[in-house]
This record gives structure tokens, C-alpha cells and sequence, in this order.
């Protein structure tokens, strides 16, 4: 049944004109998430009750008004999207947007939200943080300055975890040398899963009951785990006041994938 | 679409006599939102489900009735929404009401939840505090009074932020001395931003589950990370029970932007 | 619109023969108010969705039953309304209940329930107390006994505050000695207020997830959170494991009163 | 209007064939409620908001499946319910379930759920414990082994409370000499009121997030007000985790008397 | 009406083709639940208000939707279910899904809440864990190695218990030898119950906000409670954050079992 309903949708975006090439550049999207001072976004929703009440076609014409709201606004920010459903209990639905200006994303969830699609979406959370350059990096020693510059291997990575942390008070009253050796431990730490796990730091202090959100993808679940089993038996980890709750599991998904799964 | 809608809502107001020009004294906003003694209440809402199945004309005609509400009560007290959606998802809607006698606001409150837009709210939040003379800026430095008397740079301030905070029962057993020089260290540290980020501060212990209600609105949201980053790291922050949970996050607006976004 | 609504209510209720004087003797409520060994009940109550999609007329006859049930039960007990909407986001309404035995409160909530204006009501919030004999006003000095003695000043007090108290296990581990010093610190600190705020003091070990209620009435808002403030300082405060959570403020009004601002 | 309900109920209940005379022996429920190794099951439920919205007869028709379902089910097990609505915020009723097997409380709690009335129930509590021989009974001086023989007042008990009660690991990692010691000062203070407040104890480790499920019966609540408070200055009571959360006060009302109540 | 209703289910399913005979390799199952490596999720429903609305007829309808999706995934993953209802206050139906790959199992899971039956579906919970070799086993005295190959008496198992498990930041930053110490004890203190109580341990850490999902099956309940009273007075427990929370209780039951008590 699968390929047919992808046909419908394929038929229908062309109907529409929606079927586009994606017209933001490429380079764009590689800045904002590469680039220190973009604001990173996660916001995570279900699907109401009516939404598993309406036929098919109703769904993939309501469907097609998110794929217009992320192609609408595409050139200003990178959206990401994450189907929950079935790994977390949270949602049923992730975006993770990166725009320059928070006012931007706003505009977006608005849209979204106002859409035929959005008003079939509860939101469940949505958590900001602001990427900036690397804190205690530059004190590290050469080697492993070195070694952190190894990547994530290519290939897909079909899990993807968020996990927010908020630090204790007793953590920032510490002076910044020791705190600089407790990170440089946990980098040290990581280091085994540089190649399997990918991961990516927003600061949130202000911005969310946060202080950091800790972005991760991979194909290698239990690299992972054995990542933050490492991770909660050092030092720092007894500096941490909250680590997780929740803890997001997805599994990334291009705007198609998803529509493909709502749509039945 | 858009500007038609801004149209419409134009047209519709001036058929039903609304279109008045704000009748209120700015005086009187000035005074209530700078001297103390001035009761500010922080109420939030979400629109129910059935606020979006309404046709944008019927939602039209009960979005006048938000700003019949407002127009109101605007003699007496002063009034200012921002707009939550797509920043919180505690909320879609915050007024901020600054009042001398808290009973007015009452008022206020119930008339627009029996307002015919009103119908479609629900409060999700409602928190006051009271507007005092410092404590603790009459034994500061004479250089630090002249510093804090700069003021933050003319020009919007796209972004509000409230956070609640309590603090713990050994702050309040701390001599006034001890906490004196550590509210000193608290203003010296936030001096660094006292050019982008506004600040104002209500005093709530037994008016709600909160010892402060601070406030703040900026135009650069990656200074404010910074203000709270600074605090979070002097000793003051220790003697916190709460700090935000939550922390609210929003879009100043004028009644007339907020019809927009909520019309279409 | 207002005095049209109170006309409307005052000749319904004429032509029902509800508008009966009050028959319960002043005496009895007075006594119910202010000996040992009576109940407290505080019940607080949202308006269900339904309510505000009611017609006028309706809601008018519905607000009758309030007025009937009330009415049938004060032979037996003290009953208090509160309006909580516009002052709290934890409740509508309030009611405060005096009953030499909890199962005639119990019969009074039920009847309210099964009335077709209870039917709009959701709980939200119960708690118990039971008044008591001073424990520790017998060990005072005479001077602050007869300081005590001073009562509050008459008029309106247009604002209520309930806030339930648990003390921690360390504070019952104390002698009674240590307890009756604090305690007499904690009177001391309060008779700056004997005369704009009112406080009556309910029992509830063991009948709530309390050890104590206490209640509030002032016209002085600022009296009373100067008050608070006040007791946030002293030692006593540092064995208070709940303190509010939720602190709930109401505005205290008559039967029609509240009849009058639901009918609208 | 009551006598008249009743007299319909009965009416009603006899055209069944359902007004059979009580068929379990009294000696069954007489062991189950005294024998270790008997599991004990208090469930809570709230009525949703259609069950309001049904007239009379529909109700009393459902309400027979409430008598017929706990009639069919009494052979095995001992029944038991409480009217908890106007006295708790936690739910409108509650049933007390003793039985040998843990798998025949769900038989009755599905059949309940299942059946016309038990549609409109929505759980909003279950826990289970065990009956078990007392542990420091054993070791007591003679003197204390004879009072605690006494028993409770013969006479109507209109009230009930359930306790669930959780220890700190502190608590169990002391020695168990050290437990019996406080557990006696525990007895020794409950001694006062062994006459006018009845007390039954449940065993929950692993059963639910509990060690202990308390249960009392009294026509004193005053005096259970003040065996709590008791307990709560012995040294014991500084290694609970968990005292109630919630506290569940019910009155303990007949089948007939529950069927009566919610026929209004 | 119980043997007239499993009549209709079967031949409902003959009549669609269902009947078809356990397709999957019995090993394959065993595998999945002997090896390490393995994915074990944990996910509970509650059936939503319009479920018990429906006639019999379409619910039977709809049931065998549920043994549809069960069986087309059975292949893959072996899929265990518990009938919750009655026994927890958390959840109607539970399933335990053992998987290589976490997103086979979130394929199983969105297929299930697409289906007609899933939609009525309501998730509570959600909670992955990862199967291991034993960490602390091989470093074991070989009696205790040999006492630990004892497997639990032949029978059927009535009763399974879920109980999530976090360990705190001090346990974490224990040496391994201390914590190797603390599990022995934990498990000869364990071994007592080894006949009549099975477990198994899934790892969660970075999978959810867990360390540990620890699962049991007994015949005997008081056993099970007595292991845990066990469990709580060694010294590993006071290295326990969360202990449950919530602590899961089912009845293990076939597919048929399921559809059988849910068509009533």
C-alpha cells in the first residue's frame, strides 16, 4: 500500500505546483549549522485526536500545508524533522529549527500552527538554545585538540537524541580551571564514540528551565548508551541537576518520509 | 493575505465605533509602570480547540471583543500583550497588567474570560507581584548608583522574558548585611548589560508560590544568555529554591498585531 | 448591562421564593467561626466549558440551584464564597465550609454536585482543618497577651489568602520548648498586622497532605505580604517543608455577588 | 425526593431478580479481613462527565450493573465501598477489595470496568498490599502484647482513611533491633486512641511505589487528627519518605447507600 | 457469554485469514530473549473513552486489527502481552517487544497506532532498554556462578512486574570493586527467590530517563514482594534514585486472551 499513497502525495504536491527543487542554497544551510550565534529550537508535537479521525485524502491534502510551511520558509532557516511516534512517548512529531534570529523560528511555529495541518498538532514542548564557540576547548592539550577534529563516519543515522541538562549551582560557583579539567575529562571520555556518535552543544541558560540541550545522531544505539554510561561515571556528571527529563528519541525523516507516514 | 487582513480588522473596528484613539493619559501608563507600590500581574493563556475550527470572520468579531475589553480598562490600569506562540509552549497569549489596587485587575481578568473571545481562553498561569522602592541600591557605592542610572537604548525590544524565582529559607535567614553585598555583586554583574537588556522587578512573597517576579526585554537575546549566565555564576545564585519553572518567553505586541496573527 | 442582570436574578429568584431572609441565626455562625473543635473545609472549583456556552437564561435558573443548596445547608454550617477567577489560576471559585462534622460538609458538597449548577463544576482542590485551642499562647508573657487581644479593624476586607502549611519532620522532633520560643518569635513578628490582616488558624494532620491551613482576610495587600516577608525571616520559617504550593487568593463575596459575575 | 429514589431502586433491583439475599458467608469475609496472606486492593475512581448528562432511569438501570457486578464477585473476595466525593479531591469512589489471589481483583475490577456502569468510571488511584503477621509484635513486653489486645468501640465508623506510606532507605538499613525500638514507641503512642480509631495494615514493597498501605476507620475524627499528630513527633517518623500523597478520606457506605447517592 | 464471544473471534479470524498458524521460528524468539545485544521496549496504552462506545461487533471488528499488525511483525521481533487493567492504575494493555533494531520495533509500534485498534489507542509509557552480557557475574565465587544456573520452577507465571531503575551520580562514581561487592550481596540476597521468581535486566542509560528496566514474572506475589523487602535492606539500595516510578503490574496473556477480554 506504501508506494501507492506515495504516488497520491507525489500526483498532488505537482497539482499544487509544491513540487519545486528546494530552493534554498545548500551553503546556507551548512552555516547555520555550523556557525557560532544561530539559535537552535526543538519543538515537539502530537497529533490531536481528530487527526486519526479524518479519510486519507483529507490527510494528504492537510499534509501538503506543512510541506508548504517548510518550503515557505526554508530559505531563512535549516528545519529538521524527526518522527517520534513509536520511540518516545513525548511526541509524535520533531523540529529542530537553526535560524539567525528567534523571531524567525516564531514566525514558522506560528504558521505552522495556523495551518490546516498545525491545528491538528498539540504542542508537547519546545526548548531553545544558542550554538556559540567552544568554551574550554582552546585550554585542551594539542593531541586532543587533534583528535577532535576527527568526524562522524558518513553514512545514515537514523536515531537522533536530545537530552537537556541543567547544571547545579554548585557547578558554577567552581572556579573555571577546575571546571575546565572536568571537561576536559568528559571530552576525553567521548572521544571513543567520535566516529559513531555525532553531536552538537546549544547553550539555553535563560532562554529555557535549561542550561544546555545536547543534540545526538547515530546509527549505533548502543554506542550511544555506552557513550553516556561512560559520561555519568566521571566527575562531572554529580555536577548535574537535571539530565534528561525528558530524554527525546527520534528518528530523522525528510518532510516526504513523514507525510508518507501520516498519510496511512 | 495578510495586509487584507489588516483590512478587515481596520474596516470592522471603524464600523463598530472602536477605532477611538487611546483615550488613556500616558502619564498615567508612565507612573504605573515606574512607581512603587503598583500592583503587576503575569497572566498567561492557551486558545482552545474550538478557536480554530471558528471561520475567520467569526473569529474576527471575537477578537474585537479582546479589544473592546482592553479599551475599557485601559483608563485605569496599563496593559501589554505579547504573543507566546511559536517562543513557549506554556502559553499562546501573556497581558502583563500593572494596577494600583489588585481588584481592579480582577476585573479586568473576568471580563475578558467572559468575553465572547474570552470564551475561547484558558489560563494556563496567573502570578502578581507589588513594585517597591530597592532595598538594597540606598547603601550601594555612589559610582555604582550613577552607573545604574544608564538606561537601555532607545528602539524595540522584540523579546520579553519572565522568570519567577523564590528564594531558599537560608536566604531569608542571612543577616541584611550578607545579603546586601551579594545583591551589590548581583548588580555589579548585570551592569554589563544594562545598555540591552531592560530590567524590572516585583516584589510577590504571599501573593503567589514566588519571593520575585523579575521581567526583562531586549533586542538581543544572545546578551541576555550572557546576564544569565553571569548571575548564575555569583554567589546570590546559590540561595535560589526556583528560578523560573517556568520561564516565559514572548513577543511584545500591540493588540492590533495580536488580532492579526489570531485572525488568520 | 450589570444592574439589568441583578434585576433579572432578583425577580427569578422572588418568583421561586428563594428570596427568604436569612434564616439561620447569626449566633450559630458566629459560633462555628470562632470556637475549637469545628471543621474547615476549603473547596475550590473551576467552571466547566460547558458553563460559558450556556444561554443567559440558563445559566441564570442553573445559579439558582447554587443559591437553593446554599441556602438548605446554612441551618448547619458557616458557608464562604470566594471569586477566585482574575486572582487565581488554580480556581474559579472557592468555598469556605464550617461544620461541627465533616460528613454534613460532605452532604452539602455532594448536594451542590448533583445540582444541575454543580454539574458545571470541576474540583480542583479540598482540604480540611479542624480549629483548635491556642498551643502556645498559654506560655506567652501577659504583655503579648493582651497585645493579641487587639483585633482587626473593621470594614470590607476584599482580599482572602489560603496557604496550607506542612512543617518538616525536624521541627516535630524538637521539645516543646524550642517550638514555643519560635512560635513566640513568629506572634511577635505578626502583631505589627494585628490590625489590617485577619488570620484564622485550622489543624490538619492526618486529614490532608497538610499539618496546618492558614487563612487570611485584609483590605492591605501590601500589609500582607509585608507580613509574609516577615516570616520568611525568622527561624521558624526553616522547618516549613510546604509553604503554599498553592497559595490561593480569592476576593470573599456574597451568594448574589457571585450569581451576578457568573450570570454574565 | 430520597425515600422516593430508594423506593424506585428497590423496585427496580426485585424486577431484576437481583434483590437475592447476601449469598457469601459472613465467616468468609470475616477471615479475609483478619488472615495474613490476603491481598488488599484500594482502587479509586472518578465518574467522567457523561454521567451527569444521563437521566434518573438511565442511571439506576446502570447503577444495577454496579450491584450486580460486586454481588457476583462477593463469593471470592471481600467488597468494600466509600463514598469519597465532598470529603477527597482524589475521586468519587473508592472500593476496598480483600482476596486470596491478586488475579481475582482484576476479574472484578475488569468486569466492573466493563460493565454500563463502569464506562463512566476513569481510575484515578490503584494500589495493592499484602496482610502479614505482625513483625515486632513478637518481641514486645507483655504488658504492651495485652492493651494491644483491646479492640475498637463497637458502633458506627462514618469515616475512613487510607495512608500510603513509604520508608527511606535509611530506615531499612538500621538494624532490627533499633526498628523494633521505634516501632514501639509507634505502638505505645497509637495505644490511646486503640478505642476510637480502628487501624488495619497492608504490605506494598514491589506491589506498588509504597512499603506500607495504612488504613483507619473512626467516628472520633478528631482523635485520628490527633494519633497522627503523634506520630508524627516520634522518632520514626523521620524516616519516611512518603506519608500519604494523597491522604484518600471516604465515607464507608453500602452498596444501596452508593446507589442512592449517585442516582441524584 | 464468554465461550459465545470466542467462538465469534475465531471465526471472525478464520474468515479473514488470519487463523494462519505461528509463522515465526520458535528459536528466533528464543534468541530474542536469551542474547545480549538485543532491544527490549516497554509500551503501555490506555484505551481511549470512544472504545468502550463502540458495539461489540465493530470492536471485534477492530481487535483483529490488533492480531493483524501483531502477527506481520512477528517475524522480526517477539511481541509479549499484558493485560494491565485491574491491576495498575497506570495503563489498560502493555507490550514488551524484543528487536535488534530499535526502529523495527518503532515500526511495529506506528503500524499498531495506525491501525483501526490503534486508534483507540492511547500511549502512557514508553521505555527502551538494551540487553548485555553480565557485568559483575564472571568476577563471582563459583558456588554463587553455580547457584545462579538454578532456573525458575515450569508453570505458568501469572503475575510480571516492570520496575525502572536509576542509580544516583554516588553510585556512578563508586570504584567497580566496591560496586562489584554490592551486587553480589544483591545477588545472593536475590538467590533465595530464584525458583519461583524470573528477571531479567535491560541497560537504559541515554535511552530514556533510566538506568535500568528490570523485569519479573512470578506465580507467587508474596515472593515477589518478599525479594524486594529483600532488596531494600542491602546497602545497593541506598544508591537508588528512583526505584519505579511506576512500578508496572500485568497479567501476561495470549493475543486471544487479550482480544477476548477487550471484545467484552
Amino acid at each position: 500500500m506504501r508506494p501507492r499513497v506515495a504516488v497520491l502525495v507525489a500526483v498532488f504536491f505537482i497539482g499544487l505546483g509544491f513540487w519545486a527543487p528546494n530552493s534554498f542554497a545548500a551553503a546556507d544551510r551548512e552555516k547555520l549549522l555550523t556557525e557560532p550565534g544561530i539559535y537552535g529550537t526543538f519543538a515537539t508535537f502530537s497529533l490531536d485526536e481528530d487527526w486519526t479521525k479524518q479519510d486519507q485524502a483529507t490527510r494528504i491534502v492537510r499534509l501538503a500545508a506543512l510541506r508548504g510551511v517548510v518550503g515557505q520558509h526554508r530559505e531563512k532557516m535549516a528545519i529538521d524533522l524527526y518522527l517520534m511516534r513509536g520511540l518516545s512517548d513525548h511526541a509524535d512529531l520533531m523540529f529542530r529549527v537553526h535560524a539567525a534570529e528567534l523571531r524567525d523560528t516564531q514566525q514558522f511555529l506560528v504558521d505552522l500552527q495556523n495551518s490546516v495541518f498545525g491545528k491538528h498538532l498539540k504542542g508537547t514542548g519546545l526548548m531553545h538554545g544558542l550554538t556559540k564557540k567552544p568554551n574550554y576547548v582552546p585550554g585542551f592539550p594539542d593531541q586532543l585538540k587533534t583528535d577532535l577534529k576527527e568526524s562522524v563516519e558518513v553514512g545514515p543515522r537514523p536515531y537522533a537524541i536530545v537530552i537537556p541538562i541543567r547544571k547545579s549551582a554548585d557547578w558554577w560557583s567552581l572556579d573555571l580551571e577546575k571546571r575546565a579539567a572536568m571537561m576536559r575529562e568528559h571530552t576525553e571520555v567521548s572521544l571513543s564514540y567520535i566516529k559513531t556518535v555525532k553531536r552538537k552543544l546549544y547553550h539555553a541558560s535563560g532562554l529555557d528551565d535549561l542550561d544546555f540541550i545536547t543534540y545526538f545522531e547515530t546509527s549505533k544505539l548502543d554506542d550511544f548508551h555506552s557513550l553516556i554510561l561512560s559520561l555519568e561515571q566521571i566527575k562531572e556528571f554529580q555536577y548535574l541537576r537535571r539530565f534528561g527529563h525528558p530524554i527525546l528519541i527520534g528518528a530523522p525523516k525528510s518532510v516526504d518520509e513523514v507525510i508518507e507516514v501520516l498519510a496511512q
